[in-house]
């Protein structure tokens, strides 16, 4: 076994890269700008360029990089083929080989959301655990889920794809995706501020986050602040957050029963009161035999991804 | 590798066993009673005997068994151990070790859904596929999951407890678990007679089963065997089956985005009209990039158990 590997986050502005030994340690990171242009066939050279130049840099000798790990913004397969990733331009392409390729050295990729699992699992909220789930609430809910130390890609690259779980019957407005009910629309940041919003419009009562909304800054955190500030009305709005994340949560652990949840994403910055509504909300959902799972939050931020591409290569 | 492999499915009544080639090809099967008196403890050591007497009857030696699989009526770590098998008396049971010293073989252990699955998978509807779920719609409602051609356990055996996901918010009655609205209440045989039940009580409606009821006689069978004669109530069941079993099944491809589901139990005779209804309620409820899943009937019956257990030994 060679002494380094690659990390990489490819997004749709910036590329993260990060230079790692094989214990998790991040010897150094960067960014490179992500190129679009041309449909973008930049990407990976732009990647490539990077990775010689930093190995050329720091001397290190091609036999002594394990491999480059690369998480991608679409469904990527278990071979490493990105079918569509729309924000990069990009239709079907080999990854693996590709990439491969250019740099003369083993890659692997997948998709974004369950790279940022396995590094949550490596390095962060989930470390010691090799049965996890991470959950990613920020805009929309993205996830990422883990078996025995390995992450679920599913047939089509779908696997984790926990946001848009039917979890709500009665669901006048649509998701993005175009169903209605899903996890999304009531965990991710924006679902907790239609949750306050629908709560304030329902009655009169005295709530910090009505002066909020007046100025136009109600938010997922305005939410999570005036719970804490004990806001009668807030607090029924993180009732309901609980109730929707622990149903999911708890139709996720009947079928692969994970020791832990991880919060992660923008909503997650509210802090360990998040998991202690959830928590209370699984516990009256799960099936017993699953009820021991813990709660916790992601520790590694933006960096979970290049945590997780350098975890790939070392499996 | 050796030239054979023994699959063992411990019942709460009788204990099946076969013996395999690698290919899947069953050489021959029979059964033994389950002792359950002294705690269970004649379990192990009687099924012991039996495999090591066919040994001896076949003139088999101990180097050309690959191994010993077995399929147990309780939750199973990924080393073996059940955890309180109830049916059977047990307590906490090292399989592999225990089994294996009686045996001199190398034995493997695994809850009894799961590895059906694995054999549905290995020779049976599932076939050909390495991402599965396997939906048993018996009594109750069972399942096995298997991700990239192995079965996901879990952390504390619970994986692929699908009967319990909930997935109705307004259930009066209770699950034999003790919580309210989960997919058993609706998919199992029990409560497709539930769903008629409810509807012929609701309603004056002419039906074939309102006959089948007054006779002591509805049943699931009753139920499929009237859609398919066209009953208008039964039809209408159907549909609410097929609502709840279709909502199941999108959350758990949410999860795992499975190539295939298969359905077995004794609900499945009713054949493949069940995965008509079925995979019409899966379009609604899935998540677009999962949207592809097969819907396929199990084929090994009660030999499923058998043939998931010998594949535990070939991976």
């Amino acid at each position: 076994m060679g002494k380094f590997c690659f990390g990489v986050d490819l997004g749709g502005t910036t590329v993260k890269i990060g230079l790692f030994d094989p214990e998790g340690m991040v010897l150094e990171k960067w960014e490179i700008p992500t190129r679009k242009d041309g449909n973008g066939s930049k990407i990976l050279p732009d990647i490539a360029e990077a990775i010689l130049n930093k190995t050329a840099e720091k001397k290190i000798a091609a036999e002594d990089v394990i491999g480059v790990g690369i998480g991608v913004p679409g469904p990527v397969d278990e071979r490493g083929v990105v079918h569509r990733a729309v924000n990069l331009g990009w239709d079907v392409i080999d990854i693996n080989e590709t990439l491969g390729g250019l740099l003369n050295m083993p890659v692997r990729a997948g998709n974004d959301a369950n790279v940022a699992a396995l590094g949550e699992m490596w390095c962060g909220g989930g470390k010691g655990c090799t049965n996890m789930v991470l959950a990613t609430l920020g805009t929309g809910v993205g996830g990422g889920i883990i078996v025995n130390g390995k992450m679920v890609t599913g047939a089509t690259g779908a696997g984790g794809e926990i946001g848009h779980i039917h979890i709500e019957d009665n669901e006048p407005e649509a998701c993005g995706c175009g169903n209605h009910g899903c996890l999304e629309q009531y965990a991710s940041a924006t679902g907790v501020v239609r949750l306050a919003e629908r709560k304030l419009a329902a009655s009169a009562q005295d709530s910090v986050l009505r002066t909020a909304k007046a100025e136009g800054r109600l938010s997922a955190k305005a939410v999570f602040d005036a719970v804490k500030a004990g806001d009668t009305l807030a607090c029924e709005v993180a009732e309901q957050f609980g109730d929707y994340l622990g149903k999911g949560f708890a139709a996720i652990a009947g079928v692969v029963n994970p020791e832990v949840f991880v919060l992660g994403g923008g909503v997650s910055k509210a802090g360990e009161i998040l998991c202690e509504y959830v928590s209370k909300y699984y516990t009256k959902y799960v099936f017993h035999g699953a009820a021991d799972a813990q709660f916790k939050l992601a520790t590694l931020g933006n960096d979970a991804g290049i945590y997780g591409a350098a975890k790939l290569v070392l499996e």
